[in-house]
């Protein structure tokens, strides 16, 4: 009997779940509203329902050996979420109810932490003991792996990479209530944020100015880049050497092996990933100069959360 | 027969030595000056001299099991020092040239990590698997344990806390070249250069104007703060502060259950701890607020090098 394992990734907007065989081929997946329910007794019955019903139409009943999940503020060791902003019901013992709902054993860990361990099992860092995933997205998250094991800290809360003060007076405002963190600047919000900043200190002219400020994504700053647009240029050199800069520090810290560059914001490639490693080099203490590399994840974006997380659901008892 | 461990300390100065039994107990030490030799085959053979001789009166010959040394720049990996500055022989394999030498199997790290073994087998880390050493002396020195085992990164470097850029421009220069780092602003030679700073930059009546400016030490600055004086408080304030919001940023790495703050600054108690707590609390991400506690080391000062050096002693091989 081939074992499998069942993924899930709760997101803000959606709660995507697959079934994933030891090799780390998605069977199938399918997916439902997060926000549809405001009790997650509802919610946890329509994931059951739906969840079910991908198992038997894959002829997977009975070979599901976990149940892997990752989710915004998901603690490893006691399997709860709490003060997760995004999701409706903040605080509860996701592990304990899904796992009496499925009577299968569940594993938990927030969204970040699970893609380090899908990049471990399955992607790029297959092999390595020492790296850092930072995957950016609406904000900057991070999952670090030291000697081969994802960092939860002594509260299940480690690697909180994206709240690193990168900037210590007059920083953006973040979502966490403080200033200067790391995901203001660098996730795609901070481009958007950094592009409306830019169009007004400056006066040159620019692609993007043909567009509502308020509506300007960080693709569209992409899309103006690739056209050659210097303005749009200069805001991912900006990103990626606030980045770089960050990047060296944490090097000082865990020393790792690569860097793993995950989601929207890896897309646009070099327009980063060049004033990241420049900044990054200049910005390193000598004695780890030239070492960490800096890796686009190899896992398909579409496939990613589903297999972070079930990645998770092989350790779960 | 109860086995022993023999611990080195290889500071710039001294290299200090001693037998250390099972339940850390320092049965006898002794010490060299580190400098006296430039070539590195005459500072072992009088290592090894000095050494036997107090083996031999303590009646420990066959029973040191192994040996440990801290020492800077010292790798964990491959048992070599490189680059270290304040030694007379830069690089070398130190493990093998002192267990060719000794004929017992060595094991060595730098000097911080040494200190973190020491407090979690003998100090105010015992029981905890996660937790950061922040050594405060000439320079500032991390070691940081998760899961119970030292970080020694993908070189065997890792942890050089005291390298992260709190000042991003118009930083201090630093001994390693680049600006801004933490030890140049929270060592004993940081508070020194701080004084310099702020008896220049203001005009207050201070008990600092009395000596000449580029002898004062971070003794001084404590003597005259203990004496109430005002700028000497600053100066602490200024301090701690520092080291206070880089804590708040380490604590998103690994969240650790405590740091120890250890070396002579740590002695400054609450001149250093009640700003450095205060900064600590404002700066951290919510989720963390009031978790990491902050502990006064538990080692005897002059003890704490040959214990955390012996610590490593009992895992070589």
């Amino acid at each position: 009997m081939k074992p499998y394992v069942l993924g899930i990734d709760i997101g803000g907007t959606n709660t995507v779940f697959g079934i994933v065989d030891a090799r780390g081929n998605v069977i199938a997946s399918s997916s439902i509203k997060t926000q549809k329910h405001n009790k997650f007794e509802d919610y946890l019955d329509e994931l059951h329902t739906e969840a079910s019903r991908l198992i038997d139409a894959n002829d997977a009943q009975g070979k599901i050996q976990g149940i892997g999940i990752g989710a915004p503020n998901a603690n490893y060791y006691d399997g709860t979420i709490s003060n997760a902003v995004n999701l409706p019901w903040p605080s509860l013992p996701l592990a304990q109810l899904v796992s009496e709902k499925f009577g299968i054993p569940v594993a938990v860990t927030n969204d970040a932490n699970a893609a380090a361990l899908g990049e471990m099992t399955y992607g790029a860092a297959r092999g390595m003991k020492d790296f850092i995933m930072i995957t950016l997205g609406t904000g900057v998250g991070s999952g670090i792996v030291i000697n081969g094991q994802v960092v939860y800290g002594h509260d299940g809360l480690a690697g909180e990479l994206g709240h690193i003060i990168v900037k210590r007076n007059n920083g953006r405002l973040c979502g966490c209530g403080r200033t200067g963190c790391l995901e203001t600047y660098c996730s795609a919000t901070g481009v958007a944020r950094t592009a409306r900043e830019f169009l007004e200190a400056r006066n040159e002219p620019s692609a993007l100015r043909n567009m509502p400020v308020e509506d300007i994504t960080s693709k569209d700053v992409y899309d103006a880049a690739i056209n050659g647009d210097n303005l749009a240029k200069d805001i991912f050199n900006f990103t990626g050497t606030i980045l770089g800069e960050a990047m060296a520090d944490m090097t000082v810290f865990s020393s790792p092996e690569a860097f793993i560059i995950f989601g929207g914001l890896a897309k646009s490639g070099d327009l980063l990933l060049r004033p990241l490693k420049e900044a990054m080099d200049r910005n390193m203490l000598s004695m780890f100069k030239g070492k960490p590399k800096v890796i686009l994840s190899e896992l398909k974006e579409a496939d990613a959360a589903v297999l972070g997380a079930s990645a998770l659901g092989w350790e779960a008892k």
